[in-house]
């Protein structure tokens, strides 16, 4: 055991500046994401045109895989271990709410592009694990405002739902990227068709959204990673947790 | 604390009959790849043509997925928790390696049918990502074979290397879903734009494989989910695997 303790040592990498690293990648996805639509896409807009279609992606990696990934994190920051719970919740609550929002928008931006172009919504595999996942989150919000932040909740009910609330976390996370993945790979299908742009010629803006798509994996696989780290939780889970 | 342990305890799902309910689940997304190929897509051969690559969605389901799925979980069968455990890490690696040839033909298929085409190869985003997801596999197969089933690795090395070799495990198959459902919807797009079947108008085809991929999206979840729940980890893991 002591040689087991002795590897696991070798392995500890400090939270802190893994937050950074995290940090980093997570701003720089959502800087390509916009420079994809910016500098490719042609730019944003309101007018109902491919414009408006192009908030989507922007709105969705920065809600629903960094903003969320920020609200995930919150429980593992060491200083939520100690003092009141209270402000730590808010904040989890807060950026979680944040990421829904901006999910939200991005989902009307894509309504709105569909609707005034008249092509169907909801036809595609991205959109049903995509809506599936956004329709998720809203219950995972709603059913933690209700269970942790009103004071009503009883003990036993936190206790029961928090293991629940934990496992749809990561899993709407994986949820979240495998749809900014097949969105990527079906946005570029659709726009680069022609001549010395197809996609199957690589031109650089495939290159760009390819890279941008792995780097949206990783991101997600080191969230979802560091939620699962056991030396990264809390020591001593429930207790003071149930009460407050 | 007792309040937690007993919510907790309504939780408790035994582990057998959910790898029934898994095993079904899992024979269910073969069932409906290979119907949809055969049915849809036009069946199976090996000249070079679109039925060459019909092989590809279904090995990779079967293989990258199911059996994969099927390996990962060995470790969690309380049976394995006690006496040798050589023929448990044969059967682990035996699937693995199973799961990791059907792979391989089905990267032989794809290949196969774009080189018979003259389409080129790996450009798209579910290309990156799947070639990705393949390639960890086989460092993850080579260093799990190294590392715990040859006998010279010292028992410092299996303790560094175990926590890896499972963080990779659950990566994997995320990452293998995410490539699955990628495909499944770029394949959608390919095959249906013509007319009455074109696949905004949701035909009968994008019902059942836009069903089949949420299938999958479900399976992979369940798994990782209960590679990740401590319950069913073998409990005071590490002390006789270093040493055998």
């Amino acid at each position: 055991r002591r040689c087991q303790h002795r590897s696991t040592a070798m392995l500890d990498v400090p939270f802190l500046p893994f937050c950074a690293f995290l940090g980093t990648l997570g701003l720089l996805c959502v800087a390509m994401v916009g420079t994809w639509c910016q500098h490719w896409r042609g730019g944003f807009s309101l007018d109902g045109s491919s414009r408006t279609f192009n908030w989507h992606p922007v709105l969705m990696v920065t809600g629903l895989v960094v903003l969320y990934g920020a609200a995930a994190l919150v429980y593992r920051i060491p200083n939520t271990w100690s003092g009141p719970k209270l402000p730590w919740k808010v904040l989890h609550g807060g950026l979680a709410l944040g990421a829904f929002v901006l999910t939200v928008l991005g989902l009307a931006a894509v309504f709105c592009f569909h609707n005034s172009q008249g092509t169907p919504n909801m036809y595609s595999l991205h959109s049903w694990m995509g809506l599936g996942t956004v329709l998720l989150f809203s219950c995972q919000w709603v059913a933690g405002f209700g269970a942790f932040l009103l004071p009503w909740a009883p003990a036993w009910l936190r206790a029961l739902y928090k293991p629940i609330h934990v496992f749809f976390g990561s899993t709407i996370l994986m949820l979240s990227v495998a749809s900014c993945v097949s969105g990527i790979n079906e946005k570029l299908f659709f726009s680069l068709k022609n001549g010395t742009t197809a996609y199957k010629l690589l031109p650089a803006e495939a290159v760009f959204a390819n890279t941008l798509g792995l780097l949206i994996l990783i991101f997600g696989v080191l969230v979802v990673g560091a939620l699962a780290r056991p030396s990264w939780k809390r020591p001593d889970s429930d207790s003071p947790d149930s009460r407050q």
